[in-house]
């Protein structure tokens, strides 16, 4: 049967890209729509790998592109760069989504649901609840782990109430201890040992624009600034790489001690002044420590967007 | 006190922007957010006018642009050529829509509820429900009106069973015969002939954008189209008028039968082939009949939107 409706998250997915599509296909399911099926823009990250094991879950299909008028619901994103091959001429239903909004447009009207919160999850965590849906273990877990994953473990300055709120009442449901395997879920993302450098540039990349300049922002999440470090050579090669294919004017590659809440970057291209002028702060060796920052969305995105 | 929360519709305003605007100040601060004000971006045209005096309210005040980081909500549209001077660089909060998304764009994080509905308000209304917060009497009127006016009565496309449920209930809470008093208030907005041609053609016009082609798609309702294209020529000149200033491409006049739900169109320009290729049909005398056509957004401007 062809008139599937497909949902689906970002281009390097995250936790919160898969989780949230595979909630969504579960809450829709619930709701009555049967037709909808979770898929995924990439590759699966270790820190994903491990909600699924524990799950006992397969990962959604990989989708590389859609055809014109396909139906689709997007999750946790919703600027057309980030998304499928083809989605400007897609049929897009509805969009799920906590980030700021750009590079999107439609000719219909649609379902639009974005909140400022730390976490796609938490706001279908809210569509359950105002739904009056039960929530069950599976999901439970799914929305645990995609609210742990975006907001480190509640430790990110994107967390919110709301987040807290769901993130306590999903705890019971799914019957875990939150830190226990929160701290296992996180760690087993931060095992960085078998990519080469050309994947960890591109392991959870975003590439964004703004008045026509082209600028990539990636991160990577790691219990030992020092030891990723150790590999700043190659990863230099393969993020100017990267510039030099893509043609972009800056790349921020941000390496996030997700246990001291800080994070290193490091900063190529033409329009690295945006990086130095934005944190009021000299690049040494190409890079610089920020104390506090691990937000892409909130600390480094803002920051750089305005000055460049 | 300076920094209050301006909530709007769209410019040249129709009932569900000022409406709208006006139950989400309402809904807010009974929600416990009180610097918040409606506020509204043109004229009160005469249909709005009904409804206003019918409550004994006055109009929002004319807000005729922001100021950088001023803090704002937006209701019954999200393009910007359609918002307030300045929305580039205010704070968006929420936006409360049934529009289709484009020319639309924050550097943050907001709330986003958009509903594939006839009428904003019927958003609201829902708002309201969730929260379990009481409607009263006068957002009931203000909520009904919106639907009366967006929907024609419930008679256009556009409208859904949301629409539907929430006018039936919304009719108990007012305490109006939903059809006597929906068709006085209709009636009121036909009336035309204080206005001048000039007037006309600007009453409710919306500007888009497409790949670079700019357009207008303005719509008046009547009883009797008849009447109005006895100022055929007068229309005309005040149209190319529009298109020389604005340097548009096209100028759709659509003159909406609401009796008989029928529009006859005025395509003046140098894209009117996008008109008769959408509709398969040639303009003869500059104008064309548009059998059971009464919805811009969802007959005109996907049509028009598509071949342009």
């Amino acid at each position: 049967m062809e008139n599937k409706i497909y949902i689906f998250g970002h281009k390097n997915p995250d936790t919160d890209s898969i989780g949230s599509s595979m909630v969504k296909e579960i809450l829709d399911r619930k709701k009555g729509t049967n037709n909808v099926e979770a898929k995924r823009l990439g590759n699966i990250n270790k820190e994903t790998q491990y909600v699924l094991d524990y799950l006992n879950l397969q990962a959604p299909e990989l989708l590389e592109k859609v055809e014109e008028g396909q139906e689709v619901c997007l999750v946790d994103h919703n600027e057309f760069n980030q998304s499928v091959e083809g989605i400007e001429k897609a049929k897009i239903l509805s969009v799920t989504d906590h980030h700021r909004i750009a590079n999107f447009e439609t000719s219909e009207p649609l379902y639009y649901t974005a909140k400022p919160y730390g976490c796609t999850s938490t706001i279908l965590f809210e569509e359950f609840k105002n739904n009056g849906i039960e929530i069950e273990k599976t999901e439970a877990v799914l929305m645990a782990s995609c609210i742990i994953s975006d907001t480190l473990l509640l430790k990110s300055p994107t967390t919110t109430e709301h987040d807290k709120k769901a993130l306590a009442e999903l705890e019971k449901i799914a019957g875990i201890d939150v830190n226990k395997y929160g701290l296992e879920m996180l760690k087993a993302g931060t095992d960085l040992d078998d990519f080469s450098a050309e994947e960890l540039v591109n392991l959870d990349a975003k590439s964004l624009d703004k008045n026509g300049s082209k600028f990539v922002i990636a991160q990577v999440n790691t219990v030992s600034i020092e030891d990723v470090l150790k590999r700043q050579e190659e990863l230099e090669t393969a993020i100017n790489k990267e510039i030099e294919t893509k043609n972009l004017d800056l790349f921020v590659f941000a390496i996030t001690d997700i246990l001291n809440s800080n994070s290193e970057v490091i900063a190529l291209g033409k329009r690295v002044d945006a990086v130095e002028k934005g944190f009021d702060k000299k690049l040494e060796d190409n890079k610089m420590f920020l104390e506090g920052v691990v937000s892409r969305k909130k600390q480094l995105l803002p920051v750089i967007d305005k000055n460049i």
